[in-house]
Parts: structure tokens; sequence; C-alpha cells
């Protein structure tokens, strides 16, 4: 497989199908080229999904591979609120890695970008001992309306969507579903909101620390039966949101209350009167 | 090193140090927020620097991988004639990479984002056996004016930047030099741009199959005393600009005729009579 051939192979399987006045180049050139819309604000973000840190190849498919490299970005849009627009894939493939699991790849992550209306607009190739995708997503919000993890205020009420701990209770073989149409209904709703890759106790802890308050989280956490405490508060990857919304403030459908926000040390999240540890999931421990 | 003491130590270094009204947030969120200025388009690239692809950690200080890993972006800016304005840095580290290195990776990186006015505002991190960066960098151009590959003509006569071969020369061991200056004096007046990276053979190839046109080269190409002409050909990464200007357009200073684009089979380069191979610098052979 050569450069060539391998670029023109991928360009194929990203023609886009429909004229998009937002896209004036996409794969070609030395950049893509995007042309923002009066009024919003633009999104950017950017996630690895590397071989043996965040998937094996005995339990994913090229597909799966595909579908989740594109879905940590996009949980990273609907965190703030915003529609997903385009993507660009850096992908450094093994000797392994033949055409046809080229095209598992985009298959999986073309399933995924076709139901939210993404394009891959651009990316690179290289070689690399282990598969390694890093996928940029670009998205749009009103200006001014993106949710942040900052703006939690003491009293605020703490909402997830979804059950915790699927992902780990599942030894992280679904396809996780980026909460988008949920993200765009609490703009204007929720004082800050983030997605939950690294489990509710890290991921807490984070947008307190943002916020610069503490959070107390009630005796229940909605989990789908089977999950332990562990995996409820630290077991990652479950891409559902993590809100917080001003006491009075009514929940769109499909939130859950687990706590509420308190005056306090930054940072400090406590369940069932203890403090919890950063245990997260930590690619670095 | 945890992950939350390695984001930490990267945004203290990536702090901004002017209020940028194009920036409304930067690492720290799920996602960084930019305001697109009224009338520009946004450009969008992205690059991968791996160890023992891109680089050698024998040859290479960890300040040199960084200026690379952020230059190749800067180069295709100033191939489509624009301005660069932010970066996101995913970072994957392998065992020996620590705190010190990556504070080395970020100082080569600030020290030419500097120079181009260039702010890092977000990322990702991740463990590989191998360092891995990709780095994503947006620029803009005034709307409708980004230069393209597409648009030589035959009779457009062929210029590129700099020495050729250059890089390969030196074992690749020298900083690149983005071109950005050059890239924006060239709006309005080149037909078609592109950045060297692979070689003039491969790189020129592309820029002709874009256009759907051919090219041939004069019998002299601008190089560097010792340089061979495999290497001014095909050595790669030299980071200079090709483009094409129509005859009579006064080239800008730093450009060096080296052909004219011809009608014929679209993508093919001749040199002293012959076709050119596409040989240029090819990861996957």
């Amino acid at each position: 497989m050569e450069e060539l051939s391998l670029i023109a192979a991928i360009r194929a399987m990203n023609t886009p199908r429909r004229r998009d006045p937002g896209l004036v180049a996409g794969i070609g050139d030395d950049c893509a080229i995007v042309r923002p819309r009066a009024g919003e604000d633009l999104l950017l973000t950017t996630d690895f999904v590397i071989e043996d840190v965040h998937f094996r190849r005995r339990t994913h498919t090229a597909a799966d591979v595909g579908w989740k490299a594109l879905a940590r970005g996009l949980s990273d849009i609907a965190a703030m609120g915003g529609d997903a627009r385009y993507a660009l894939v850096s992908l450094a493939l093994p000797e392994w890695a033949d055409q046809r699991y080229v095209r598992g790849l985009y298959r999986g992550m073309n399933e995924l970008a076709g139901r939210h209306g993404v394009a891959v607009i651009g990316g690179d190739v290289s070689r690399s001992a282990k598969l390694t995708l890093d996928v940029v997503v670009t998205g749009a919000v009103p200006r001014g309306k993106a949710l942040r993890r900052s703006g939690a205020k003491a009293g605020d009420v703490i909402h997830v969507s979804g059950a915790l701990g699927h992902a780990a209770a599942s030894g992280y073989r679904e396809r996780p579903e980026p909460r988008l149409e949920l993200g765009r209904k609490l703009r204007g709703k929720a004082s800050a909101c983030m997605d939950l890759s690294d489990g509710l106790a890290l991921d807490l802890h984070r947008l307190c620390v943002e916020s610069k308050v503490a959070a107390e989280l009630d005796g229940v956490l909605p989990s789908a039966p089977g999950v332990t405490l562990e995996q409820a508060l630290s077991g990652g990857e479950d891409y559902e949101l993590l809100c917080t919304l001003p006491a009075g403030v009514k929940a769109p459908a499909g939130l859950t209350r687990v706590g509420v926000m308190k005056a306090g040390r930054p940072g400090v999240v406590k369940f069932a009167g203890m403090k919890l540890g950063t245990g997260g999931w930590d690619p670095f421990r």
C-alpha cells in the first residue's frame, strides 16, 4: 500500500454526497477550507484512539475502532452544546493494517458521521508500530452560547445522562452514542457541562475545579444492573453528559439528578459523607 | 507523571500572554472555542510527527521535535496563503519521556509559535510505545482567497522558494522555516500553490494532478552546494513553497523559476526530456 493510493482510497471513501456551502475544500489540498457562518462560535477538539491503550484488536473490529475514534470528539462537541460539522482524521498504520482494515475503519467512522451530519474533510497518514488515530472534530454554537465547565454555582443541581459504568461493565466493547441532541437542549439551561470520559469521580472533580466549587453526590447513582460502585464512579468511557442546572430549572428528558454543588474547597467531591479520590481512568497510571 | 499533573503542566506552558478577542476558551474545557472574524475563511490542517518515522531521538532534541511538529502544519497554512492562528497538540508519550522532555517539546513548539503569533489552545494526551505528536493548525485567509493546488494552467511558470534538497543533505536535522510571509505575498498572484514536504517530483506531480495539467522542469534546479539531484528532486521535508504564476506576473522575492506548466497528461512531470517517477518520500515504502 503506497501513500498515494492510500490517500486516494481514503478520499474516495469520504467524498461528500451533498453540496455544503460551508465546505470550500475537503481532502486534496494542503489544508481543508471551511467558511464559518455569521453569528457562530467555532468548537475544536482532538482525541487519540491508540491500539492497546484505547482498544484491543481482539475485542474491537476495524469499524468499532473507527466509530469510537469519531465518537470521542463528537461527545466533546455535545458537551459544549454544539452542532458537529467536520472531522480531520490522522491515521498511523502498522504493517498488519491492510486496505480492507482501513475501509473498515472509515465504514465505522462514516456510519456515526452520517447520523450527525459530519463530513471527513482532511487528515494525515503515516506509519507506526501500533494503530494510532487522532481525530479532530469541529463544531459550532450560536455566539457566546457554548456550555462550559466553569459556570457551576453552589446550589446548582448535578445531573448525568444514561447509566453510569455501562462501558466498563461491557468490557468497553459497546459503541458509545455521543449525546449531541441532549447537549443542544442544555444550551441556555445548564450552568456547566462536560462529557464523562474518565468516570464521574474524576470528571466531576475537574468540573468543580473549573467552577471553583465543591460537590456532594446523593446516595444513589443511575447505573445498569450488575454495575459495581467502582465502575459507576470510575469506569470511564461512558461518554454520557455531566451537567449542572440552577435550582428550579427543569432538566430535559434523559437526565438523572445525582447530587448538588456546594460552597467549599474547589474540586472536592463527596459521596456517602466521604471525599472521593480522583481515581478515574488514567493512561498514565 | 499522572494525567492531571501533565495536563496542568501543559496548560501552564501555554497560557496566552496577551488578550486575543478571537479566542473564547483555550485549554481546560471539552473543546477550545474560537470566534471567527467576518469575511474570513478558516484553514484546517493536521500532521503527525512520530518517533523513528519523522525523527530519531539520537539526532533530534525534544525542542527540535516540538518545532518540527508545529512547522509541518504552519507550512500547510503558508501554502494556502494564510495567517496561522491556533494549534491543538495531541501528544502520546512513551515511558522514557519525562516532564523535562515534555517541557522541551513545548519550548521548541512555542519558540516557533511565538514568531508567527500562534497559540496552543487544546489537544489530547495519551500513552504510546513511540513518541507521537499530531498537531492541528488553524489559519485564516480573506474569504475566497486561499491558494489552491488546483488552479494552475498550461503556460503558467513554476517557482520554488529556497534551496531544494537542503533538508535531505543536512540529514533532516535542521529546523524548517515555514514560509508564511511568502505565502501571504502570493495571494492574488499565484494560480496554484503547495508546500514541498515530499520532494519536488512527487509534490509537483500532485499539484499537476489537481490542476489537470502536465509540467516540464528547466534544466537547472536551485539547490545548496553538495546536494545531489536525487535529494533536490525527492529529498523531502524542505517545507519550501511550490507555486505557479501566470506568464507575465512578477514573482515575489525569494522565488526561483524551475519550469513551466504544459498541456498534457495530468500529473506527468518531465525533467531533462524524461518523465519523473513519483518517488518522493513515502512512509509506506
